[in-house]
């Protein structure tokens, strides 16, 4: 038989899976799973998929679907762009693996590359908006506009709760802006603030400023910001970045806050996204900021080093009371927007602007001399033209010939200029409003007094790179600094790094999904409805969901859409009071925080030794909190990697008291076929589409996040932040489908693995982990292993035991398997001084053996520090990872030869990736916290 | 200003070309290309090109060129059908600049990678052949045929001058032997031998099979060969790879030679080409094989090491005696067919090659009931059948359903099966036949007396990488022991290692481009006959020739097109008797070689110490030989670097005794916008798309060779090879338009630049070479540098003086400046002992300056040995390239530290490119010939 879909994307072919149930003992992968699957949750039919298609003809499918979506010039603007992203960019960075299947560079000594490719983000952000510090990108402007307010909240000692949001705002930024304040209490006031700070209520904690604005006139908005700063309030500005290359900077207006979007920084629209937007903050704020945030450190030999800076902000590390739920940023984006600047500079940026601002001058020159009236004198790349009654027609006939406009009302209609703005946009616009082609003089509308003075992008990256050969050999050598998955394993718990196979990949890049506005109308964009529609109908079918909604662009923003879901359940049953969230202790850090954000109350549910709720204490939580109890968040299989036997019990008590259960999908690789868990008594789940569903983490983004729900739930899925009367819940994110422009690679993937394919890789997922477990089983204790000595998609192995007698920690077998070649594994989660692995069903047998080999050789090292033959403080796996140019060094005073710190067993002499930073400080980067581009001369 | 595409192309920005200038000492470009060209030859016009257009119009009129091709399913057989390209192949090879930018690997140290990969196709091609040696890929299977005639001619003992081909061989493959036969005296006679030996003259030198026929039918052959070998013949097989998975090999059935094509393993159609044409022979014939021929040698660690192998045989070194003219071959494309042998497996393929037979036999089975008589009752994946009168009408009937046949005469069509045949297109070739749709049962066509028994592709390579990950980090790992344009510049003399544009690249896979059968009915390939035609015209206005033809799928096929135009000229003015070429002593070797090819008589003309042409001698060869005089052939700049002023006299001598002036254009990248050969006295020129006009090397290919002639010539410009009727000259290219398939490059790239960026990079290249000239004169002697001291586009460095006083070789400072992150420049071209540096206009002042920096470091540490510091068999020069294996050694005896040996002068500590191997000894591999894959314990 020629290899199907399936037998490519998982490793192990059949003779390596008969080798592999010999060493777990099992004569079959059904009788394995039998045994692991608790009966109580198993379901027993077989998915009802299409069947699996080839990659070519999957390709042919969603080349049919693109077909059905219209490329218009599009020309709506509301934050979406057209731009062209530079080719050497597409194909060296979004099309290739060694960008796209990096995972988040928890190990920042092999993520050096990406790191500092945000690093050029922070700087740029920062440097455009004239903030201090700027974090590593957000999920999109709407989204770092809701986390504007709550840090300004946070932040403030205002007592108010009202957050003022200026009337020229984004409506999808206001839709995602309320539907965040409201579980939170703060109430969201709209003013029209052309006038200026007499609009202003008299008590605020927050002001929300767009600039330029929705409308596309630019303000000065100086006197706003003072007047908010009087009453103690923070203000945001959500500002486009590349209009600040010529007007001034928030930070130069004194804002607090800039939020925003970089899409048009080189990214395709993707019918909304994904894309990175951004959030930077004054000095004072940077300890605040939500998300990942990229510093400057040093490592062991005193190089400079890169690594995420203030960690203690997050999530995984603060729960409940983290600046926000965000787990991850949109990396690989932001990769793209910096390179955009990078390979531009700031001369090349200002042209960009001022060829799209001589655009729109030109436009509302040519409307006004056609009687036209335009809206604002000053504006920057958009025009709110006034045709009383007349909006929909013009619309319609710029469509037709192949321009889409935004409609503002029925009396106005917007236009917004771009990079790829051409002079025959300008006048198949001009044909549609019925006036005639322009040829007159243009003067600027640019406000004189707002005019940028202050210099941007000096460091020398963003000089260094303007050929394409110099650019295409800077991406070349940061990604060369990276281990990445096509290197080799990453074996990361609860994280499944599976293949992200290149026919998923390819669609996402062809021009019929990449360039849609995401407010293109719908007769434009059919293909991606069907996609969308048949993906989330994939997804309910293979969750045991009614519906799914893939709006959430995160799994964060998944778990608060499925939370907010049934807050809102509960209220329309006129039970405002539930707001306990139970939440067991072992959970992550991101359920708690996504509680707190959906208004929740968090109380914790104890655990037993093996890692189980513990339901006799479960029982007492729910008899205390029984007519508060909104839900229980669990995750199953459990962080412990563990299917818990009492999970329907679970269900069954907390239904019991009148409460939801919410499964975090994080860990559905190990049910997919299996277990449905909308089928055993969940109500509501997300899933990673980035995790199970092949989506690349991109070096820690983009994610996507489904939520799915039960029927009752399904009323309060995340509506569209366009239409807030269309019904649903809150808008989690700025684009009604969220990251579409991501989704042919689920779509794909299920499509190509079929029913049969997704089950058997579910099999092989457990399988692996089990043939790990059981391989190094003698050499590590493996933790939570169940009644039947089996884990589920992966294992926890304990160091604890070995630190205690030798001294010898978690963080030194992690950084000691980069000198053998692999990433490590997930350290200290679920369990402090562990380390859990997932090796995944894409690792073939030769994989899993080497990494099993290289941490039985670790084991034997291991053994020569508890023996003595290498001293505690100077040992191979203390003084990992090693570089080049220690190894070569003319002094070598250790005590083990420089053969085992380069080459220990099974390491290939021809062709090592060598970790090009030694083991990097991160207190001293908290403590002396440097979040833009270092001089070249740190570098000497 | 926005970056243009030709600021982007071009390296040096205006600063910096500034900066250089003031190096070289004139005022602008324009002073500098004034001094260096002589007015002789200088032409001051614009050229005549369509105004530059910007990457996103091109990338637009390349969609629209597309969009007027129409992509049928090609079921016309004949040498190209079509495949499914592994998509992790083609982003990881194809798209992927680690591999196309790569230069041929003449240095091998840093060519690893892909000498593995082409060891596993000799590998590949060697098995399915059943032949000991294969060499790394020909041109196309019309040109292997052609070159494996002469192969037999040179090998064989018999007087015949008489080839006999069956005649159900491939007519474009008949096409290139009897061009390739004519001038050389050989008689081709092409005989039905169906029936066996009896058809054979009573003598002939050799014999050509091919297998299956053209017509699909699959005979045994072993009569045949035992008969031709009785007469002392030699037998090539033309024979299909695939099909050598289910049928008896070439070698099992006694064939000497084995040529063919490998498009069928994954590479697209493209029109013609590129693919990766195979020769394999049995063993004693290996030292007459033409073309590049990998082996395994070892290096000076005695580790196995990749390298080219017995390159004596070859016209860089043996010029007009060597075995071909051929210099490179089909790199990139023999990559990826290995790389699709290495997925797929054995088993794989034969399952591939099942179930194309199945389709087959299917298709004929139907047929069969429909009552249509198919010729054949055993094949393997081609029938024909007889349709009386109504061959047109069913090929129409079958386009009109989306499927192309191919017309074999008026009443019969040929219909080929291949791996994308699906049940939906048999049912439209029935449907155009008229006859039902078959479901009943069907039996195996194949003979079963011919069913393979033999083993093939039993090397671990072929079973270790099975799913998309292994093969994706298979992939990473070869190119990232390699050296490519994407880490650094490549100054190599004479192959113009410029900037290989993404924007050019991208649209080659598009399937508009790739998928088209090159035999495609015309209204289907509009777009690309427009591309063709455009392209042509461009390249005649930039050479100042009235007709190109791009045909010629390399350089020296250019060569061959242009020389045998030159010989149908003379022929048809009845001057047969002019057959003699004057080649100057300095001239590359192909040229030497081609001359022979084209049945002409090399005679040499001295050079004198300034490597121009010794024009006393000229004058003396003249009157020789005036009666004979055919041509000269000459570079332009020379070979040496150099603007010869004589050049006008020279061209005039020539003329005046009746020869013909060809100017090879491997050097046109000096002279585009400032002089045009067709108008400073050439008759015909061959150009180098794969040097001025940014087609990447590939590796070692593809190469593209059009030849430009003057309107006397245009006559006998290459003819098209499936209609010979139609006029012009013999076929040189099994395609009408050669490598048509990546002809969007070089379209892209006059298109981007226009007339202004086309001459800029002219004036930049020379700049460069001057600046380049101009730092290290002081270091290293500048040989040839003109009467005003400068060079034109290269420059040549004097080892000689140091390499005396101290031993140190050109060999060494190429080898060691791979330790600084180089490629080395041309060793001992033209000059023995000497380097010769072509920066291009694509490297920015910065690599610039660090290449000349490594240099001049690299002559303080030759002073080192001089003054005796470092002993001559002992330092950084003569132990380099330095691996990581080494500089990390336990012991280190050397006589200079470890620190120098890493990191000398300018060495970054981070991400530094290792050499994988030590330097390699080329003769121990010459004894000791291995050319398949190695067993894995070679490596232990």
């Amino acid at each position: 038989m020629t290899a199907s879909f399936a037998d490519r994307h998982i490793g192990p072919d059949r003779d390596s899976e008969r080798r592999m149930l010999d060493q777990v003992g099992y004569g079959s992968v059904d009788d394995l799973m039998d045994a692991a699957i608790p009966e109580v949750i198993r379901w027993h039919g077989t998915l009802d998929l299409p069947p699996a298609a080839s990659e070519a003809e999957v390709i042919a499918e969603l080349r049919a679907l693109a077909d059905r979506n219209t490329v218009n010039v599009s020309m709506i603007g509301l934050g979406y762009y057209g731009t062209h992203t530079p080719a050497v960019i597409r194909r060296n960075v979004l099309e290739s693996p060694a960008w796209y299947t990096a995972y988040t560079p928890y190990q920042p000594e092999i993520s050096q590359g990406r790191l500092e490719a945000l690093l050029n983000f922070q700087t740029m952000v920062s440097d455009l908006t004239g903030l201090t510090t700027a974090n590593a990108s957000m999920l999109d402007e709407g989204t770092a506009a809701a986390e504007a307010m709550t840090l300004a909240r946070r932040s403030t000692r205002s007592k108010s709760s009202v957050y003022v949001v200026d009337a020229d705002t984004l409506p999808q930024t206001l839709a995602v802006i309320e539907g965040r304040a409201e579980p939170l209490g703060i109430t969201v006031e709209v003013r029209d603030l052309s006038a200026g700070p007499s609009a202003l209520p008299a008590e605020f904690f927050g002001l929300h400023l767009q600039y330029p604005g929705a409308s596309g006139a630019v303000r000065d908005q100086a006197a706003l910001v003072a007047a908010a700063h009087e009453v103690g309030a923070l203000v945001t500005v959500a500002a486009d970045l590349l209009a600040l290359t010529l007007l001034r900077a928030p930070g130069e207006i004194g804002a607090d806050i800039a939020a925003g979007t970089t899409q048009r920084f080189g990214v395709p629209m993707g019918f909304g996204g994904p894309h990175a937007g951004y959030l930077a903050v004054r000095k004072g704020l940077e300890r605040m900021l939500p998300g990942r945030l990229v510093g400057v450190s040093k490592d062991a030999d005193g190089a400079p080093a890169y690594r995420l800076a203030l960690q203690t902000r997050e999530q995984h590390i603060r729960r409940e009371k983290a600046t926000s739920n965000i787990c991850t940023a949109q990396v690989l984006l932001a990769v793209i927007a910096s390179m955009y600047a990078v390979y531009h500079g700031p001369d090349g940026l200002r042209s960009i602007a001022r060829r799209t601002h001589a655009s729109a001058a030109r436009l509302a020159a040519g409307l006004r001399a056609g009687g036209v009236t335009v809206a604002s004198d000053v504006f920057f790349d958009t025009v709110t033209a006034s045709v009383p009654g007349r909006a929909d027609a013009v619309v319609a006939a710029a469509a037709e010939r192949g321009v889409n406009l935004r409609r503002v009302d029925a009396d106005s209609v917007g236009i917004a200029c771009d990079e790829t703005t051409t002079d025959a946009h300008l006048a198949s616009v001009w044909e549609a409003f019925g006036v005639s082609p322009y040829t007159g003089d243009v003067a600027d509308a640019l406000p004189a007094d707002l005019e940028r003075t202050s210099e941007f992008l000096t460091h020398p990256v963003f000089h260094a790179h303007r050929s394409e050969t110099a650019m295409l050999r800077y991406l070349r050598r940061l990604s060369d600094l990276d281990y990445a998955l096509d290197r080799g394993m990453i074996p990361l718990g609860s994280c499944t790094m599976k293949l992200n196979a290149t026919t998923e990949m390819e669609p996402i890049t062809w021009p019929e999904f990449a360039n849609i506005h995401p407010h293109a109308p719908a007769a434009q964009t059919s293909g991606y409805q069907e996609l969308i529609t048949s993906l989330e109908g994939w997804l309910a079918e293979v969750t045991g969901y009614d519906t799914v909604s893939v709006q959430p662009n995160a799994g964060s923003q998944g778990e608060l859409a499925g939370l907010l879901a049934i807050r809102g359940y509960h209220r329309s049953r006129g039970q405002e009071d539930r707001d306990v969230c139970l939440i067991p202790s072992s959970a992550h850090g991101t359920n708690a925080a996504s509680a707190v954000m959906a208004g929740m109350r968090v109380v914790v549910v104890a655990c037993d030794d093996d890692g189980n709720v513990d339901l006799v204490d479960l029982d007492a939580k729910i008899e205390v909190h029984a007519d508060r109890l909104a839900a229980i968040m669990v995750t199953y299989p459990s962080t412990h990697g563990v299917y818990e036997t009492a999970i329907a019990s679970l269900c069954a008590k907390v239904h019991d008291a009148g409460g939801q259960v919410y499964v975090d999908g994080a860990n559905l690789n190990a049910l997919l076929g299996f277990a449905k868990p909308g089928r055993f008594g969940a109500d509501v789940s997300h899933l990673n589409l980035h995790k199970t569903f092949c989506i690349p983490h991109g070096g820690g983004g983009p994610g996507v996040g489904p939520v799915g729900v039960r029927a009752h739930l399904a009323p309060f899925l995340p509506g569209d932040p366009l239409a807030a009367s269309a019904g649903g819940g809150a808008a989690v994110s700025a684009a009604r489908h969220g990251s579409a422009g991501i989704l042919p690679i689920p779509w794909a993937y299920l499509r190509m693995m079929g029913a049969e394919g997704l089950t058997r890789a579910t099999g092989v997922a457990v399988l692996a982990a089990n043939y790990v477990a059981a391989r190094l089983r003698e050499h590590y204790p493996v933790l939570y292993s169940g009644n039947k000595g089996l884990v589920a998609h992966e294992c926890i192995l304990d160091l604890r035991p070995l630190t205690k007698a030798t001294g010898v920690s978690v963080d030194d077998v992690a950084k000691r398997l980069i000198d053998y070649g692999f990433h490590a594994p997930t350290m200290s989660f679920p369990v402090a001084g562990t380390l859990m692995v997932e090796p995944t069903e894409s690792e073939d047998l030769a994989e899993l053996d080497r990494f099993c080999d290289a941490m039985i050789a670790i084991r034997q090292e291991i053994s020569s520090v508890a023996s003595g033959t290498w001293p505690r403080d100077d040992n191979p796996l203390v003084n990992a990872p090693h570089t080049a140019a220690m190894v070569t060094g003319d002094e070598w005073s250790h005590a083990y030869p420089r053969s085992v710190a380069a080459y220990p067993f099974g390491v290939s002499r021809v062709g090592k990736y060598w970790s090009p930073v030694r083991r990097i400080d991160g207190a001293f980067g908290d403590r002396n916290l440097v979040c833009a581009c270092p001089p070249p001369e740190a570098f000497e």
